[in-house]
């Protein structure tokens, strides 16, 4: 294929447009961390006009030593299951939410090939959500395609996982309270050492059709 | 427009093929740091397979704050002249070269619109390198176009400021001494406070066509 659009048109920009929406209504503020998409689900969000109301900014974490240093994911649960993981997932959204000081925190990490990475197959990818109540959901995905198709659909169900959480976390009046000023470090802190056992934990598996 | 490519066709992916081949030539890594951009400039590297031998990862710094804690941009260099700006844009590319332990850092700032941000008008940009011989340049670029064409652009400028800096700086075997190991912490914090007068400053004017 010939590539896919990051403009103002396509199923990436409804998702995104349709996410920014869903956070300003509550007051909440967003980060990303990126490995497989590489920057373009950040590209995605600040294809939107008045984005920056509600996106702070990502981090493009490719290099695994700066998943570690710059988002905190355990160096030892990296080194165990290596960057292509639910957990790892996970800890990069609670990761980027503490460190950029946002409300929410979204994530992927995943293979989009051409070659397999950390023993798993290409089209194997995790995408992750944090939130202010302690809302920490992976999504595991089985995706067919080429790299670029592969990345294509791994930023807009990184969009829907969003918009869902978002939904769920409540209507904008419920959680107005929440939202007034990002997230606090010990606040994001306690988050990430208590990701493994908390209540909000949530993963389910998905292909793409 | 519909919208532009970032896949594995079009002027932004050869740019970035091209880009990394005479990084990867030369022993040398690569981090971005972005704003108008949003992650787009991330995104067009990652889309070539095995970019993760040159491209560590990148920062996307939409919000000014970020710029001065993730990037080290100075406060008050961002309070006196606001986010875009030719000196902000060389800061961001020497802070991200020092964050993410690069070889060489690449950055964007800039107006994409539909508003005017800090004083500038709609595609006012600037885009920066910066190097591991103290190299750090920047390019004054004055867009047209809406904003989806604003970032394409911006994309394409900051991949031919790369190559050109890093044809510059010599040829593969005349500096495979320098390209042993990404930049010493020491090293590049010198670097940072020396920018202002250094030897490599360097600055053009552009428009595009």
């Amino acid at each position: 294929m010939s590539g896919t659009s990051y403009g103002p048109s396509g199923p990436s920009y409804e998702a995104a447009a349709e996410a920014l929406r869903l956070l300003e209504d509550r007051g909440w503020s967003l980060a990303v961390a990126e490995s497989l998409t590489g920057g373009l689900l950040a590209g995605a969000l600040t294809a939107v006009p008045g984005a920056s109301r509600t996106f702070r900014g990502s981090v493009t974490a490719y290099a695994t030593d700066l998943k570690r240093d710059l988002l905190g994911v355990p160096g030892d649960l990296l080194a165990d299951r290596g960057a292509v993981d639910g957990e790892v997932a996970r800890q990069m959204a609670a990761g980027v939410r503490w460190r950029l000081g946002a409300d929410w925190g979204l994530s992927t990490t995943g293979v989009a090939g051409p070659e397999p990475q950390d023993g798993q197959p290409v089209g194997t990818v995790f995408v992750a959500a944090a939130g202010p109540g302690g809302q920490n959901e992976q999504v595991r995905l089985a995706l067919e395609g080429d790299r670029d198709e592969i990345r294509s659909a791994t930023v807009l169900a990184a969009l829907e996982l969003l918009q869902r959480v978002v939904r769920a976390a409540g209507a904008p009046g419920a959680v107005a309270a929440q939202g007034s000023g990002g997230a606090a470090e010990g606040d994001a802190e306690a988050l990430v050492g208590d990701l493994p056992g908390g209540e909000h934990y949530g993963a389910e598996e998905r292909s793409n059709p």
